[in-house]
């Protein structure tokens, strides 16, 4: 079992009448991730609606800010309890038996374009055995090929931009392997949460995306950025790419600030509680 | 009350080894759309997995080929009746009201780069009311500009391309119309089924592509290309756009052929059906 | 006639081993622009080579440098004699009569895909007299749509990326001029030069590129971006686009300072020398 | 030597009132390549204006035609002294000696948009001798990703596109090709002429276009798709990219009818003329 406290501090400045946002900074409560303790302080008097998403678990807070400064502060202690696997027993999933619930994943998305990957990756994959080790391989691939560089793309930067200028964040990477995955038909996602263990060299903790995929008989984690140590990730939200799930969606006049975010991982071996580690078992923190 | 009998022949040769298959091609039950009778005719032996999506109530049929000829035969009596609005009392709704589940159809997908277009549709429709007429301006406006001309796109054409090239068919007025709305921040989605009216100059009865706008408290019809009477629209599926509603996803090596279909209106003055008619309410087959 | 005396003050600091440039900041010799005076002055001791195009009479400098700091001090004097014309007789070409040497300004480049335009520029320019003033149509066109905001492109923002966002600088005004022009078959070609009279809004004076396009029988100047006062610009190269005369083309790893550049205008009644002018006369410093 | 007789029968119906075509069809003069004879029929009574541009020796014909039919028959008898250099010795030429008249060939055009792949280019290719081998790896790079696919691409398709899709035309993959030259700024150009020795599985003689690379002191051949014989390739055009050399640049309502093409080799041992063969050398027909 794994403990994360975290913690984030973000601040705009609403310069227009007022403006929408809607957060999805909340730790998911999931079979595997417990929310044991969070707060959420805001310093404008708005009514927050949190709404949480039956099928993806993921929590969107919507609310109307006053022009002026919004400040939110969100504090959670949460519990990680991941499923390991062999990585040499996870099979792909043939399409016939792919859950339902699970086929939107292996659609083309805004920034995932799998759709004209596929000649692609079939070129790059198709020869592979159909399972962890060709995931890995698609992650090997991204990780070689694209350079991590901070400011390096935007929001409408998309798998196909990467592919072609080999440069992008932890999102760009994500895209990328996500739209592989795809193209060569394994259904793979988007997720976002904090970094863990992250390379002081790429900046300060911050936001975190990276990539589920469905093999086996559920989704396991996957760090195409290589960044972080993959088990003291907390998990925000899932989606089809960075569209469903940006930490905070604005509508309105609004300057950002940059996010303050920490993580900080505990240990008590009391309750079995570890810090995370690097392993090499598959992880997944989704119950199938 | 509209009823329409509808008849869908299709043919596939498959050239591998065998095939997999999601048809969304079966009408959708809902509220305001009742399937009498349907049957389902297929040449091959294949076991048929049949998912409805519980958000949506889009039917997937799921299946896999052997080689030489697929031909399935799906026959719907179909019966609809629409809610009716008057266009000048429907608004848009504030960003802070609309429904958690709308939400996600304000943001961009792969056909619909909502993303991009923020500036260009805040230049075009912001100063207009935000309400039904609204949305007709936006429609009017893709209408005006865009050429229909069969064949004149393809399966990677997006919103972004249709605005730039300026042709394109039903499918590619649709992702426009729906970029546009997203873009000053109206819920729509993409809706597939089945042409009715459609003027015989664009070729024989087809599948068609439309959309559905969320104002006021539900989703209404909108038929950018203005090739169909659209109470006589029976609906397949909705989805984000044609990524999650294509009427065939296929896996393998596949040969399609030309598909055959027809509608027609059936009319029944003692049980109160009518023939679809070009009305100027707001129509919608969703219950809010 | 028009004097000016331009300052163009560059610095770079070299990183690399040694890194080439491709300076075009040369004022151009031609019938119209005299270059009564330049100097030019580098800090290191670097061997330039200059070569002047013949068909364009762009002037490009070449130079490998040093590691450390390479600066660039380039003034010149120079003098405009334009010739003025009557826009309302200046008609469009006929493609059987457009000199040999021109038609290449019809067909689509890096950044001006004209190719995809046409059915758009035919839709909206289609109808007008083909003349000076649809040339108008397009500059006001772009004008009403783009808005200048410094900062909002990069080096691979295109004719299309500017439509579809709507925000620009004046190369990018420049680029989507262009193309809407080639794209109903009228030759149009990217110039670079220095700003003069730019509002102070909008920053620093700055290098300038704006529109040529041939009308009647020579080359006429438009200023899209709408920032100068078109008479007190000069001309340091022409091309297909800003792929054919950046001011610096780098080859190395290289960090750039903010260029100083300052224009001003010389007055001297004796010899008829006048301070730019808005006027409505279409201004030339072709010689046809 | 070697001797080639090219048959070329072009067949359009004008629709509208008249329609301007450019031809680039005519066999290029060159040092290396003499038009033994040349024919041209013309079924209407046009007049038409050649135009031979003076730095690239591209004859351009233009001509206006009227309703109805427009045949064209162009037959050329063409002998080639090619210049033969061991590729061993052959050296990319450092980019402050390239000659300033080939320098627009390191920038992007249209359909080679070369600054998007500085990264990718230099990842894959950046290790290697800078030389006729390091082309060589980029045309093996390029056949052995791209797939020869008739009809796979359009007229907007560019080397993005085809990167990404990894499936094209002849066209195609010298787009693809000379990106990725310009990338490590190797000057590369797109040469358009008759296609000799094509593998019939892909169909009737055509037009064919290929590559010439500046390395040593002079332009030399490359034919990525790997059709042809390079040695029997008659050259019309060499540009920037297709845009500058289409065989037929088309202004009108035209419906074009599948050109007849047919190239014949010619020996006669008493004047030294021989078949085309494949050979090791790296060929030229520039004079450098």
């Amino acid at each position: 079992m794994v403990g994360i406290e975290i913690k984030i501090d973000l601040s705009y400045e609403i310069l227009g009448q007022s403006a929408d946002f809607v957060f999805n900074i909340h730790a998911a409560n999931t079979a595997c991730q417990t929310v044991l303790y969070e707060s959420l302080i805001l310093n404008q008097d708005s009514l927050t609606q949190i709404y949480t998403d039956p099928s993806t678990g993921n929590r969107y807070m919507r609310l109307e800010a006053s022009p002026g400064l919004l400040n939110l502060s969100y504090r959670a202690t949460v519990e990680l309890t991941h499923h390991h696997s062999d990585p040499e027993h996870l099979a792909e999933v043939a399409i016939s038996k792919i859950p339902p619930h699970v086929m939107g994943y292996i659609y083309p998305s805004r920034y995932c374009q799998s759709d004209r990957f596929i000649r692609l990756a079939t070129n790059e994959f198709g020869q592979y055995w159909q399972g962890h080790s060709r995931v890995m391989a698609i992650q090997d691939w991204v990780r070689k090929r694209i350079q991590i560089t901070p400011n390096s793309s935007n929001s409408s930067t998309s798998a196909v931009d990467t592919l072609i200028e080999q440069v992008g964040v932890c999102r760009d990477f994500a895209h990328l392997m996500i739209a592989l995955c795809r193209a060569v038909n394994i259904p793979a996602r988007f997720v976002t949460g904090t970094d863990y263990g992250a390379n002081p060299l790429f900046g300060p903790t911050d936001f975190h995306a990276y990539v589920e995929v469905f093999i086996g008989d559920r989704w396991y984690i996957f760090d195409p950025s290589g960044t972080a140590i993959p088990m003291g990730l907390v998990r925000f939200g899932t989606g089809r790419d960075a569209a469903d799930v940006a930490f905070a969606t604005i509508f309105g006049h609004v300057q950002s600030h940059q996010p303050i975010i920490s993580t900080v991982a505990i240990e008590d071996v009391s309750r079995n509680v570890v810090l995370p580690y690097h392993c090499i078992d598959a992880l997944s923190t989704d119950i199938g």
